[in-house]
This record gives C-alpha cells, structure tokens and sequence, in this order.
C-alpha cells in the first residue's frame, strides 16, 4: 500500500492510496458490507456509482460463513465478486455491542455468538489470522473499544490493552508476511475523551508502526462537543504521510469538520441504514420520503443528482414504493444514498484541491443538519 | 393491438403481439409487477433479462397510491419507468381473495380494503376507468372467479353473471375509445370445472367480441387433472387468430402443457415469490438454496445459465446471502428465476418453430417437477 497526499487546504488533505486492487481518493468514504454485501446493492452498482473501497465486518463474515470458508472459496473479494480494495474491521467493536456473555483476558476476549449462542474466542493473533484467510487490503488491530462514558483509569487500562494487542498484531502479521504480503494493516487510538490519553495511545501505536493510524472509541455517545475535541486534537499529532482513518463516524456535518482537521478516511451505515428507513440525503437538505406531501409529486428526489433513482423514479413513486414495503424501495434509496455520500466526497475532495474547503463548509452545513 | 401466428406445432403456436410499446413474442410469460413494480427487480433489470410485457394489479393499484394519482402523474408507464407492454388484470381476482365484507351485485362487489378497512366499490365500469386511467397496454374485463368447489348451479349464475360485466366492460371501453384508443380489452372465460359451461361463457364472449381471451378460475384448488381437462378442452375452441391467455397457471409443467394445448401467454408470481423463498429453478432441476451442501460450493447455481447470478456468484455465496437474509438474495433469486422463466419461454417458441415441442416436453417434464 502506498499513500501520497497531493492537495492541502489548511490541515485538510487530499491524495490517493494505492493498492495492489486499485485507487482510493481521499478523503475517502467506505461504503459498509457487513456481510460481505452493501445492503441491498450489487456490486456492479457499487462500481457505478464509483465506491472505491469498501468495508466489511470481521465478527460477522468469521462467525456466518466462517473465514476458512471464505478462504477455500478464493479470499473475501471473489466471494462477494468484488475486485475492488476491501478494508476489515477488527472484529472488537462487535464483539462488544452485539456478543454476550464477554469475559476479556489479556489473550483476547471470549464471547457468544448473537447468531447461536456457540462460544468463540477472539485475540490479536485471531484476528489477524481471519483478516488475513479473508484477504481484504486493510486490516485493522484488535482494539478493545473504550465506552462512554468510561472513568480515567479505565481508559488508561483499556489503552494498554489496546498497545499490547496492537503489538501482537503487528507481529503476528510479520509471520504471515509471505502469506499476505500486499494486506496493510492500520493501528487503533484509543483514550476515551481524555486527551493526554489520546495522545499516549498514538505514540505507542507510532513506536510500534503501522502503515495507517485510525481514531476508535469515537460516536459511541459522548456529546458532539466532546467527539469534536478529540478530532480536532488528534488529527494534527497523527502521521502525515500516513492515512487517517476516523471509525464509524458518518453524520455529513461531523465527515466535514474531520476532513477540515485532516482526516482521510471514513466508513458509516448511515447512509444505507436512513435509506432503508426513507430518509433521504438532497442537496436541499434531509427528506423522509414517506412524508403526504411527496404522494403526487412528479418531480426527482433531488433535481441536482445524477443517480439512477434521479434521473428515472419521482419522488411519489419513491413514496409508493417505501409506504408498500417494497424491495426496489431499499434499493433506489440506498443506491441514491449512497451516491450523494460519494459525491459528496468528491465535492470535498475538489474543494480542498481549490483551497476553499472552508467556504465548501459554509454553504453545507446548514444543509446537512 | 395486432397478433400474427408465425408458425405452429401440432395445436401449439408461436406468433408476435404488437403493440405501441413494442412486439411481445408469444408463447409469452408475464412477470408479474403488483404494486407497480417487479418484486426485488429495477426496470433495467427487467429489460435485461429480455421481459417484453409484464402484469400489474388493478386492485392493489387502486387502493395504493389510487389511479387517479397514477394518471395525473402521466400514467403507469411512466409512474414505474417501464416503457414496455403492461397488461392489467380486472382487479376482480384479488377483489374476491384479498378483501373482506365482499358483497356482490349486478353491478359490481363493495368490498373492505385489506390495507386500512376502508369501503369500495369495483364494478365492469370502473374496472375500465382504472385500468384506462393507469393506461395499459392490454386491460381484462371485470369477472366473477368462479371459486373451486362450486356447484353446477353456481358456476351457471356466476358464468352469466361475468358474460354480462363483459358486455359491460366492452361497452364502457367503446366509449372512452376516443380517449384511450391503443388499449386492448380480453374477455374472461368462466365456467368451474364444466365444460358445456366453459363453452358457453367462451361463445357469449365471442358473441360480444374481444381483442384476446383468457381462461380464468383455473389453478383455484381444483386437481391438477381437472384443470388439464379443461386446458385442453377449451383451448381449441378458443378464437385461432385472438391471443389465448392463461390466467394464474405458472408452475413451468403446467405451463408446458398449456402452450402444448393452444395457450399463447401466461402470468405467475411463482418465479418471484419462490425466489424469495430460496427456491431456484434451473436446469437440472429445482433447488432449495439453503441446503447445507451448498455451504462451501464455488460452483454457480446453474452453469447452463447465462444470467447476472449465474454469471458472478457461487452456490455459497447464494447461500450465504439467503442465510443472513440479506436483500441482495432476493435480488439474485428473482434475476436469476425470472431469467430462467423467460429463457424457458424462448425455448418453447424455438421447439415450435422447429416442430419438436413433444420431444422438448419429454426432456424437461421431468426436470421441471
């Protein structure tokens, strides 16, 4: 994996990531597959409207299949048919929201599956070793996800942990490194919302070395303010020539104030999830598309978006479809969703080349509230 | 409308309907679209996998979003962006099986939507004003679906009963003809499992005089025998220069031996419905996708399937779609049955053609069970 910033708008950036699977253009968004599909989407429309990478969710892939299915089966990206880079989650956030019974060791943490209620158990080593049977192009270290809120001490125990496995992860994947050589692998801030903690976790992640870094344990419920800090805190510590990954984070107004501090690199079920329930992102603000006053309007959802549903579908037949519950209404909602996402990145992307990323967030963060 | 035999095989034939929007090649299979849309399908889609007419419902229409809209927003066509062939049924099947509280009279059925309670009223007049308003391409005439079991005595008093709402509908249609002139109008032959009546609803039929016929109340709970008795009795009776149309039957065996019989077009939601169910039609036979054998299977479903599912994804990925219940599942189930449904169509035109259609019918018969 290489990375070369090639535009800077204040602390704002913009380059692109090379892999052995194609391009990435920062600030990137990553579209989520959690279970090696983006909801509701072929990939063929994934490549239409221009997703470069993609994420996908190593709990849920490693617990249904299974990784050494996926593996048999020629790697993550010829089972969803998907050539495109493919970044992996770590596995640990979903370990701690979705499993039960979780008892965490200084090996890894054992847990239940939501599916069956089966015991599993998942480490450092583990978690590299599905990352790498799933042969995605990131992977990131285990990490234990620090809550909110969450008391000084704890964090500060939670980000050893999280040292320590990134350490094992880092060694680990050395092991493999004639396996998998081409899979970059990124490390995890962790430190809660205390920002000398922040700032230790990072460089404890530097001395051991990553090819990106990402700030975790954000937008899991502490106020915006505070989420805010810490962006705009951290960004400027981390590597330049490295990517900057900001996990989960997908509200456009908080994607807009991050790449303004300088990070590069984004994933969200924001975008998918809200289509799926009809609301709809427009270049005149927010919509909810089951609203009474859409039932005889002829017009496109949003008259400025070049995207299939725009171009061919009226906001009263966007309106039939979600009120009948019908598949294509998932479908034409998300495939817009989504290319508002991307395109919204890429305006970012353009504003930063023309250094007027600042007026860029003027004019849309009203909208976007 | 126009229809054109271009060759025939013993009592089986093969022609073209031609419409404004297009030529349908007949033996023709109608997907079925009830709520304005093709379940889990895009209209793209649909033109893809070569579908040349597809079949919407005039009840579900009407109650949701209501004709009215439809037309004041330019019609159904483009309502779901289908340029396309539409036939729409009377509204009166699912009149008798959806609602509640029916009350029929000789003028039409007050019924209790199934959606919110509320009253209506379908009769042949506004049978054809919904159908003119949605402007399709092929509109049926308001029946009474003699149900199964019904005694002689009923199946008389619902057969007259249906003779006079087509005379009605035909008379309707001639006065909006100025209006609407494009729109073709089938009669509905009634008439239980008795063929004397089955004859006698198909001559008073004639004697009104309609652009095709259909065979209606058949696959309603009687045996299969009952419903090949009547299939074969009435099709030769049936006008040879009109479309014959085949109401409700789709299962690909009994479909074989309607077009064997005379029978020229047909509509199921069979390919749809047991798409979703996992339920795959190929050319080895039917297949239950979530079979555990097919766990770890990179094989496609169906290596003689040229479709977008065949083409790119494994029986485990297939699996594994349908086993998360992901949307993407019902999107390839749907393509690909769909797909398989129209190709099965072109080859029966093709065995006629070449006059081998009951050596066709030996080979698939029983692959089809």
């Amino acid at each position: 994996m290489k990375f070369e910033l090639s535009a800077k708008d204040n602390s704002a950036r913009s380059g692109i990531i090379t892999t052995n699977r194609g391009e990435i253009n920062t600030p990137a968004f990553m579209p989520v597959g959690t279970q090696a599909t983006v909801k509701a989407m072929s990939p063929d429309e994934m490549k239409e409207i221009g997703a470069e990478i993609i994420l996908c969710n190593t709990y849920h892939l490693y617990l249904r299949p299974g990784h050494e299915i996926i593996k048999n089966l020629g790697g993550l990206h010829k089972f969803m048919n998907w050539e495109r880079p493919i970044l992996t989650d770590s596995g640990g956030f979903q370990v701690f929201s979705l499993s039960a019974l979780r008892t965490i060791g200084a090996d890894g943490v054992q847990f239940r599956s939501h599916l069956d209620g089966s015991m599993h158990f998942i480490g450092p080593e583990k978690a590299m070793e599905i990352q790498s049977a799933l042969g995605s192009d990131i992977c990131m270290a285990f990490d234990e996800c620090t809550p909110y809120p969450a008391s000084y001490e704890y964090a500060v125990k939670s980000l050893e942990l999280t040292t320590k496995w990134a350490r094992r992860c880092k060694e680990a994947v050395s092991c493999q490194l004639s396996a998998n050589s081409s899979q970059a692998l990124f490390g995890i801030i962790q430190g809660g919302v205390y920002k000398d903690l922040r700032k230790r976790s990072l460089e404890e992640l530097g001395e051991i070395g990553f090819d990106g870094y990402a700030a975790g344990g954000l937008s899991v419920g502490e106020p915006k303010e505070e989420m805010y800090e810490i962006i705009n805190f951290i960004a400027p510590l981390m590597p330049d020539d490295k990517p900057r990954y900001l996990m989960g984070v997908g509200d456009p107004n908080d994607m807009l104030a991050a790449v303004e501090a300088g990070f590069d690199m984004f994933d969200c079920v924001m975008p998918t999830r809200n289509a799926r329930n009809g609301t709809l992102f427009t270049s005149a603000g927010r919509i909810s598309i089951k609203r009474t006053e859409y039932k005889a309007d002829n017009s496109p959802l949003d008259e400025n978006c070049g995207c299939y549903t725009c171009r061919n579908f009226s906001r009263a037949y966007l309106r039939h479809l979600f009120m009948s519950k019908e598949i294509l209404s998932m479908r034409l909602n998300t495939l817009h969703n989504l290319y508002f996402y991307l395109d919204f990145f890429k305006k970012m992307r353009d504003a930063i080349k023309r250094k007027n990323l600042g007026d860029f967030k003027k004019k849309w963060e009203l909208l976007l509230r």
